[in-house]
């Protein structure tokens, strides 16, 4: 006998459910997916059992935040349920005709959406990715393979315990959703590497997962996450908005990759702009007895407020914390020539009344999103209208911005002809 | 100073010229693409000059069949500038809006059509692959570099400086079209993984050229060009019809991807049908002084013609020769299960006047074009009404099938808004 690794096999059960899955009808898919929730619900006491020995485990080697992050509740179970039931509320990305033309020689040749086949998605400690995952791709027609972090292991195997359940009290394969045992780096690679197996690779996770991923895959990877954002106020911007724009792009979230880490400040509102922005994010905050944020300045920023000298690395850091990098620039084509020097781009925003500057940015700023008058935090899949999602993609490859059931997509083209030769 | 490889500051060259390539509109742009096509007229004296001396450097140690391909002649060369004039009818796929929604909250959301930014396309020796390259990458608003076989270099490197020409007589930048001096593997190796310049790496030759970029790359790759490509006949087929596809799928062209290389045949019809096939590729093309295909019969059909005993692998080998693997089966259902084994996922075809089995054998085989009663030969981007095509993408992700400029654009979220925070 072979020596197959647990992970290959996997590989291979999952490949074995592809026909089956991507040939299920929406309404079956559906009632799937609801029989998934019902089991998670049903599975409360289990998945809850499971996840206290994760914490157990856990508790001396992981930070309180991620112990946070790691923890379930019913609660949290049950808004793992209803995220389910929503996505089944999609209309299916599936079976679209994207394009049909006739051929003078008679060829008609139409071009349909079809399911990617089977997704692998290598992911930390959240246990909630193991169920939004698993239910995208099987919303979208796709066989997943889950491959978590060690210290969420016994949570996600509960979970994907009750989501097989589910599955087979709605007559479908249970091989639709499989979760990988090996929580070593072995399994990831392996992943990365599984040509034949995987059609689609998604990291969701850390800088170095994803630059991990992106160095060592063999199979298709979709760069997911980092997010260097900025705010430009333009000279031509309302300033009440702007301060309002940017306290709630870095603070209303820190930790999350559509958050704002650098504001670009024009020179000619610099004096009156930044006095203001250093209230709204820093004396107010500290006032409210929260953490005040951090502006690094530059040397320009730093004639006019108080704050952190900034070194040449904040401009190119992802803080994901009360920390913004604030700089001086001396007109809209510096910003985005800076933009395109720094940017992971993610999410860029310029806030102005001129159209003229507007314009200029939209077109010279190359990022997945490209904000006038509004905040950053905005690129998600549900604030976009395209339900939820599987990650933000900062590549431009296949998918850009939020990445949700559509793009979990790919196409076939179908020609009908009557005997024709070329 | 740095010692930064010839190939690394191309590709900083490539990078510096993305902002006004991308933002050229379609007029300029084909005005540019005019005068690329002039200059190749212009410069043909010398193109020629620089072909025979790679040919005179090549002839000792590359077969005839490429230095045919290797070779340049006037004729050839106008084709090529013909190919650049007939991309400038195309229409633009730059600016397109590919969605708009306004969201509850007032955010206006256009998802918009732009280009890639750097294309590199590595390939091997028809200088050809050079002009008509450059020309898709430009009008789809993208900088390209190039990277040719070493035995082309001197004629790649005289098409580029008549392209260049070009593109300064008509005022754009000529950086956006760059040619890779280093015809080393290590030139390769860099552009694979020149992450940060390189936005689409497309891999153009033979199988162990993109092996090697899908293996290597670091850069998102696009998976080109292998195609064992299948032709079912069913017992429900024409079976004139079937011998007419599959003696073009065969024979019309058997070194390119879509040639069928494999034929399976439904057992009810194989006693009526394998003679007719053997008379058609094997017997009328000796009759007429032309090769013979040599049939790779499994056993079964070896029961019924003579010709070769198939071997496993012949089931798994693309031939791109006078080769047909012949294999029976007993069932359109066992025909896909075979297909969805053997197939590289390019191009299959059910011969069959069914609609029943048609639409199981669409909805089964996963490849990224399935024919009904036409010949597979058709999966190329003029045939498919997409204009020239840089290669047939093998893989799900990104663009499936033939590449032509559209598959050259990705989108960006362009969101209006009037102050809105999250």
């Amino acid at each position: 006998m072979e020596n197959v690794s647990s992970t290959m096999a996997l590989c291979e059960k999952a490949k074995g459910a592809v026909r089956e899955i991507s040939s299920l009808d929406d309404k079956k898919i559906n009632e799937a997916l609801l029989a998934m929730a019902g089991a998670l619900i049903k599975n409360t006491d289990e998945i809850l059992k499971e996840n206290a020995r994760d914490i157990e485990d856990a508790k001396d080697s992981i930070s309180a935040v991620m112990i946070d992050r790691l923890r379930l509740t019913s609660d949290r179970i049950a808004a793992m349920a209803k995220g389910i039931t929503e996505i089944t509320q999609l209309p299916s990305p599936l079976g679209a005709f994207l394009d049909r033309v006739e051929r003078p020689n008679g060829l008609i040749i139409e071009k349909i959406s079809v399911p990617l086949g089977v997704i692998a998605i290598i992911y930390e400690s959240r246990p909630n990715v193991t169920s939004d995952a698993a239910a995208l791709a099987l919303k979208s027609g796709n066989v997943c393979i889950l491959r978590g972090g060690k210290e969420a292991y016994h949570s996600s195997a509960a979970i994907v315990k009750a989501l097989k359940e589910g599955l087979r009290s709605a007559g479908v394969s249970e091989d639709a959703v499989n979760l990988v045992s090996d929580t070593t780096r072995a399994s990831a690679t392996e992943l990365m590497r599984a040509s034949g197996y995987v059609d689609l690779l998604i990291p969701r996770g850390g800088a170095g997962l994803i630059r991990s991923c992106v160095e060592n895959a063999t199979v298709p990877c979709l760069e997911t996450g980092t997010g260097i954002c900025h705010v430009y106020v333009d000279k031509d911007a309302d300033l009440d908005m702007a301060v309002r724009i940017i306290k709630n792009a870095k603070t209303s979230r820190p930790s999350v990759c559509n958050a704002a880490e650098v504001c670009l400040v024009h020179r000619d509102i610099a004096k009156e702009f930044l006095p203001r922005l250093k209230a709204a994010l820093v004396d107010e905050r500290q006032d409210a007895g929260l953490i005040p944020t951090e502006l690094k300045l530059d040397e320009e920023a730093a004639l006019i407020i108080p704050g952190t000298a900034a070194s040449a690395e904040d401009f190119d850091t992802e803080f994901l914390d009360y920390k913004l990098a604030v700089g001086i620039v001396g007109s809209t084509e510096e910003a985005i020539l800076h933009i395109s020097h720094h940017s992971t781009h993610h999410s860029e925003a310029i806030i102005t009344n001129s159209n003229t500057a507007a314009e200029k940015f939209i077109k010279g700023v190359d990022s997945a999103a490209v904000y006038v008058n509004a905040s950053t935090r905005f690129t998600d899949g549900g604030e976009f209208g395209l339900g939820c999602e599987m990650g933000i993609s900062t590549q431009k490859m296949h998918a850009r911005g939020p990445v949700g059931i559509r793009e979990l997509t790919t196409y076939k083209y179908v020609i009908h002809g009557c005997g024709q030769i070329r």
